[in-house]
């Protein structure tokens, strides 16, 4: 395709994709429920074609020489495309955010003002290999009142091509306006710099992958983008922590999921009990191979491999944590605001003044007194559903539900009041 | 200057400004009104400095041959200023709005969560020759706890400087810390570059000033922008309206204030009343000079220019009405959604069901029911102060006042549970 096809042809989808938002946004909690229930539909009745997608994808990513953790974030089986389905149907059973009053309230001249929720309107989804992706951001986004562009990456084209089928032809027996859902069915790596010039039809461009495709985003775009960044988390143990307590909290954050954002990356012991504390919490995370890397106080007190000033700065998504001694709170804020990503920290201590103060002083999305770092989730938080975790301050911070896709009104009523 | 140079003057004030952020975010809604009142009597201290400093930027701009409403743009004068350090203790008496829970919850696990306004942290202002601004930006910034990086044009420049003295002199003495008000004290071009690619240090950026200016900060900014683009604001007048109502609001909306972006630039007229309507509007309309554009239909109906394809899409700010006769609401309707730069836009009607439906179908950031376009303000909106009308949908829409400088975090208390 030359540069001028793509760019018609992207620019087509957002002229489409603009219509179909102010048709989605006036449609009814129950029409919306409707047509994802059809949806899931769409997928059930579609899986042979999408697991035969699938099984292209996952022949040519082999070829390519993908690794086995790529291929399995690729691949889609009949059980985990039934997972894909049931959480469509689960994001019919969610409160429809639209039309929430936020606020409202009257004027001394007697015309009345209501701030009410309303959707964004055209979201660009840009995405890497996880098929799921098409999906799970089309349903939230249609729930939200809001139209998409979905752009996957290129090795799960024809899953994802499939899946964008199946959602479409399910959802249009229901009613799903036409331009609601669409994924550009090519991969070419210039239709991210046309969705990202295309403000006057997207509102909004979600990211969802690695650094270097945010990274390429943000310099390119026009429009709103909220970040999904990495997450650089902390824990602090306070002299005043309850150590079994602190060793508990530790181990989770760091070891019940480390591959994911708001898994713990580094630690911070407060001098008072680190001789005491750093042995405990080393022998249960070297019991499950957790690699340790030590400032040097650190390593006065336990086995840990020197850590560099890189370290204090590394997502590691991986069983490695960093290990620093500070003299005092102050001392470990100040390490946080310097090196978090701004995602999630948490304060272990029996004092409850201390931790406000240290929640209060940390500029991060989520902050936490003794509970493990694990639980900065959508999820967790109750949301029902996740899009993500921003690492923003605009919009939408730390976990984004269905509320965080929308934007707001203000629908003033009078009785013919003017200003002169 | 060298780039080099201006970069890093321009990056060691982010760093301070950081710094002061971090400051600001504790600082007691108490101590932040003491600073404002400090603020207020600096700028009157300091008022000989700043009106002979304004004296050299009014003649520069005589010599530029800026034009007289430039230069009155420019002016300060006792009264002026006095409006300004007014308007700084104006914005102490206003509520606090950090440290607000917005919602609070407890999970089943037991884990409590709360979701508390908080400040964004450092916001730049880059903004064009009105020095008030200077001001007002610096001290709502403050209010709700933020840095400021103030970037003014050139033709201010001595004007802006004496004012960011006076600010910071005045605060200075009630605690202001340290790099919490920067102003760019010279006004090459390229700081404005510098300021966009510099999101390791700026959060938000917010350009006030022409379609330019914005364009320019668009495309460069590689942190979130709030826009505050034109107001090609619409009066719809119904087939159900109160004549004489319409007429007043029309002409409220056009002629209280043409120079500004909630005053409005087209006139929807129903065909049922058009031929009744016209002439009565028209009438009044003429007789305070305006200039009429009408379409077709409007030119059987009464005198005007021929309207062109142009028309529907300027923002006038001045004594000109585009004029179009619509066959329905659902015509109205879809000529807003495709021209507005939705900012405001009224129904005038004495049907309240036709109202609902067209306030849910206007995808813009107002929409009124019989009320003048000219309440789409802070002020009116009862704000107290406003730092601008915002075009975006992201994060603020419409009128900005201290909640919108406002991001927010989640505070989470637990007594040690974990994920496992």
């Amino acid at each position: 395709m030359t540069s001028e096809e793509i760019k018609d042809q992207v620019y087509d989808m957002g002229k489409k994709a603009r219509a179909a938002a102010l048709a989605l946004a006036i449609l009814s909690e129950k029409k919306k429920n409707e047509i994802l229930l059809a949806m899931a539909g769409g997928i059930r009745n579609a899986a042979p074609q999408i697991l035969e997608a699938n099984g292209r994808d996952i022949a040519a990513g082999e070829e390519r020489g993908l690794t086995s953790a790529m291929l399995d974030r690729l691949r889609l089986d009949p059980d985990r495309l039934e997972a894909v389905a049931a959480g469509v149907e689960k994001v019919a059973t969610l409160p429809d955010p639209v039309g929430e009053i936020l606020s409202e309230w009257d004027r001394p001249n007697g015309i009345q003002i209501q701030q009410l929720r309303v959707p964004i309107g055209v979201i660009g989804i840009i995405y890497e290999s996880r098929p799921n992706v098409t999906s799970d951001a089309a349903v939230l986004c249609l729930k939200s009142g809001n139209a998409t562009i979905l752009r996957g990456g290129s090795e799960a084209i024809h899953s994802n091509r499939a899946l964008a089928d199946a959602l479409q032809a399910g959802g249009e027996r229901a009613g799903l306006p036409e331009g609601a859902i669409q994924l550009i069915p090519f991969t070419d790596r210039e239709s991210v710099a046309v969705m990202a010039g295309m403000d006057k039809y997207l509102d909004l461009i979600i990211p969802r992958g690695g650094k270097g495709l945010i990274e390429t985003v943000v310099s390119l775009a026009r429009m709103p983008v909220i970040k999904h960044y990495d997450g650089i988390c902390h824990a602090y143990i306070h002299s005043e922590a309850d150590l079994e307590m602190a060793v508990k909290i530790v181990v989770d954050s760091k070891t019940q999921k480390p591959s994911v954002c708001n898994a713990l990356e580094t630690l911070l012991v407060d001098e008072a009990l680190a001789e005491q504390f750093l042995p405990m919490v080393a022998a249960v995370l070297s019991a499950k191979d957790v690699e340790l890397r030590g400032d040097e106080a650190t390593r006065k007190m336990i086995e840990a491999k020197a850590a560099t000033e890189e370290d204090w700065s590394t997502e590691y998504l991986d069983d490695i944590l960093a290990i620093k001694v500070v003299p005092s709170m102050q001392a470990a804020i100040d390490h946080i605001n310097e090196y978090s990503s701004q995602h999630t920290e948490v304060i272990v201590t029996k004092n409850r003044e201390m931790a406000d103060a240290f929640l209060s002083q940390i500029d991060s999305a989520c902050v936490f007194h003794n509970v493990s770092t694990r639980f900065s989730d959508g999820e967790e938080f109750g949301f029902g559903a996740e899009i993500g975790i921003s690492t923003d301050k605009l919009h939408a911070r730390g976990p984004m539900g269905l509320r965080e896709l929308t934007s707001y009104q203000y629908r003033v009523r009078g009785e013919g009041q003017v200003k002169a």
